[in-house]
């Protein structure tokens, strides 16, 4: 699989009703058209009758379809068993616009990875409420765009922000952005919007989680990062972790410390979402 | 320290507001009457004058008081710097009863580490609700007192276990009890009953917190050791801990893995207990 | 797939020489025959040519074929990918020989866990060169054998346990048993051994890790459980885990720590290895 | 202690033989003198007679005596118990030189909170083998300095450094600087260089210790920071952490974890070193 990772692949990312031959019928198309399976991956679910979920990964060299020859030749298969599915070409990186605020850890952090090659995405620019972070995207050479967000406007400032994107990113990062998206935000972006909270949901939903966790005498502080849904910290959950505190960290300990958990928290997310290895299911993550 | 922690050592948990000079004056005091300070440990909480927490063991090898001298020949200074304080005697074992209800992976985690002397406490019973873990606690030769709870006399069954249990014991543990205890059971024992909830509290506050986690779609599951107040789940929290659990687990992989996270904080909050660590301040632990 | 996982399954682990078609058959013949598949995984290394591995589980109920027309049926297929496979049925627990010495947490944790059905085997007796924890054994109603072990009669010792054992058992855990196999016990149950060493390895190898651990002054400890060798702690690791430590730790409370370590990492890769979830290349497993 | 955190406060580290009374001098001292102590620790070793260590930080604000004063006056101490000593003034921050090569992922974290004010120590300038990492260093505005360290010439290369480096710096990190440092280097800043180790040691000492570990087939992968000394990797442990890893992770992928490893625990060591929170025992540290 290894050496593969470095040569183009094609991801097909499956879900339907269970039923026998499934998996059958997808390898046998893959071969037929010549392709490598370098990855697969599956799960089932135990509701009912049980979804069936797929992650299937092939080389892209000696492939014999073209990208519309393979949606087109794919499709009966698809409608048979009655599938969502997408596909994704690694060649192909997603594009992202990464919102913050005036905190810069989880943005540096990105931005170093990405600089590293380490997150296989393209940038397309960075958003922000206010002009604070503008020195770190220019570091990188990225365009930032001050769209400030106004206690009344907010509508309509994120009507600018949506009109500005349009046609320029696949999914959004919420680096620490701060501010509560508007319902149209969020659906023109189902399950393509990451935020990170600084908490391990759903403890401490809503503000000021690190001042709640103190109060609370907890002896761990963690982050979560998930999709943002219509319900404020409720989305599919991508990616938590933790990290241990106790009486003697101060709330600006538990921030420090938080600081470190959130980057790496969002880092997965982000790594795992370009890899095309996310399928959601309800408010539920299935993370190949 | 480690040397001395075989040795017979006294401990003074003390309380009380800041000012210049306790750490000095507690510590002449000890090297007054001969002891030699083992391990000494201190905390100032930061609200308004701040509040002063000191946990001090010296070896009770050498030192010139008897116990009751020691009470007399101390309150002076308690008295003079306002102090809470109580002093424990390693020598003197902690007596405990252990609650459980059905479940047997606390009970049987917590009674190994006492035999393998991993737990310096005295168990004077096992109290149940049900007679299910009678052979468990047969296995290692402790007394096993069934106190069925009926839903509309819960509180005279509880009267009932408090007073079976007058003088015999010094603290509770409740090792999945499963059973809510009626204020004067909790105030008969403040800041002496030890429950673990099989969450990482404030997460799932409440019943059936791994069914939840597995609705939530959490990417991880926890285990809270608390002391018991008024309120459920709400007590100061001892340890915490979590496990990673992803889309593959059942409930029932949940209520496995929760069970090894449980059992390992349970056995720290009683160790620490047990070792005259913990101070308690509001709703929250210091854990020296 | 968690409702099948109280349903009876077959399971195929294959490795082969990596080519296109593997997955596309080996599913095909299991669909052909009416089995549905819950569970599939599977990982290429990027040596040379590749070794393909596979690990594909089906639901039994329904499936055309018996124990032994699956193999006579899927013989060819495995000989023309010059496959080396094996079947693993979970009605058919396997058998296990757990040796033991003198310590005794290893193997309560491991009965208490099989007495509570979260590991699926059957234990065939308890094999000690000591007499120490007959009672242990007693506790859960199993057979216990000593076979002491003498300085210079060590093979001839251990030729008795091998003759004992002679059908009984399909795996040997070795829970603490501090005594080195001869080879042609190693051989007799190639990658069927599990030991548990008290370290992380590959630090530590040898006699008395955790002093060496204190001396180097290490800041975690661990625990490795992995397959006997020939080769003294250097067989392919199934599972390890580490916690963290201090200068206030002496050597004996690095002993109470890697306890935990020891019996959650010994406790994993049993189950695994049960689950027959473990291929392994060269010194390395593949923990599917 | 938290408030008093971010008002100046003064350290003493002490190491001497145990005897009763060490702690009751030291805080009579500190009280004499109007100080008030807001954090205390302290550690007895249990060779022979015993070591004595403890670390006692104390307001600067209304403490009676100068900085010469407090070494005057605290010497007749010292001496009566044989003690080793220093003091630390918060607000007097160490001056550090970062050494790198060509990798930047531990320079660009440490430079970030450096910037964050999360480090709170006086950067003097990058020293580098390579001139690669210029521009991260000019990110920051700090002085970047290439100094080539030739095959044959390393001793009178590294002899530059260090007359470059005199009198301005208190201790070096080694953000994998990939160089071995000539003795002389070493005993010019005794427990005053931090190195960052890609292994968890004492596993794979020396070079490639991702490949090794890749080779070995380990569960976890770590990293550990030393006080450099004498003999490679062998120096006082001061931080280690690991992260788990699996077959599906390739070299590249050990290498990717670890950077996230290494770069916590190295932030970690250089926190508590600018804090004065180590002291060393032969080649272990007590950190407290």
């Amino acid at each position: 699989m290894s050496i593969q990772r470095n040569h183009p692949t094609i991801t097909l990312l499956i879900s339907c009703p269970d039923q026998p031959g499934i998996v059958a019928t997808v390898s046998r198309f893959i071969f037929e058209h010549h392709g490598n399976i370098v990855e697969s991956d599956q799960h089932t679910t135990n509701h009912h009758a049980g979804i069936f979920f797929m992650r299937i990964s092939f080389s892209e060299e000696g492939f014999a379809l073209t990208q519309s020859a393979l949606f087109t030749t794919f499709q009966p298969i698809a409608t048979q068993f009655r599938m969502q599915w997408s596909v994704h070409y690694s060649r192909q990186r997603k594009r992202v616009a990464i919102f913050v605020s005036k905190l810069d850890h989880c943005l540096t952090d990105l931005l170093w990875r990405w600089k590293s090659d380490e997150l296989k995405m393209d940038i397309a620019c960075i958003i922000s409420n206010h002009p604070t972070l503008e020195a770190q995207a220019a570091m990188y050479g990225l365009p930032y765009q001050h769209f400030p967000i106004g206690k009344e406007t907010r509508a309509i400032d994120q009507r600018h922000i949506l009109d500005f994107l349009a046609g320029q990113v696949d999914f959004l990062i919420l680096a620490r952005y701060m501010q509560i998206l508007e319902p149209f935000v969020v659906n023109a972006y189902t399950n393509q919007i990451i935020n990170i909270h600084h908490s391990f949901l759903p403890a401490f939903v809503g503000a000021n989680p690190y001042e709640r966790a103190f109060d609370r005498g907890v002896k761990l502080i963690g982050a979560t990062a998930h999709y943002v849904t219509a319900n404020l910290d409720e989305g599919p959950i991508i990616a938590q972790n933790v990290i241990h505190c106790n009486h003697r960290d101060s709330v600006e300990d538990l921030i420090r410390k938080g600081r470190d958990v959130e980057r790496l928290v969002l880092a997965d997310a982000v790594r795992i979402h370009t890899e095309a290895r996310i399928l959601t299911f309800g408010n539920k993550t299935i993370v190949f």
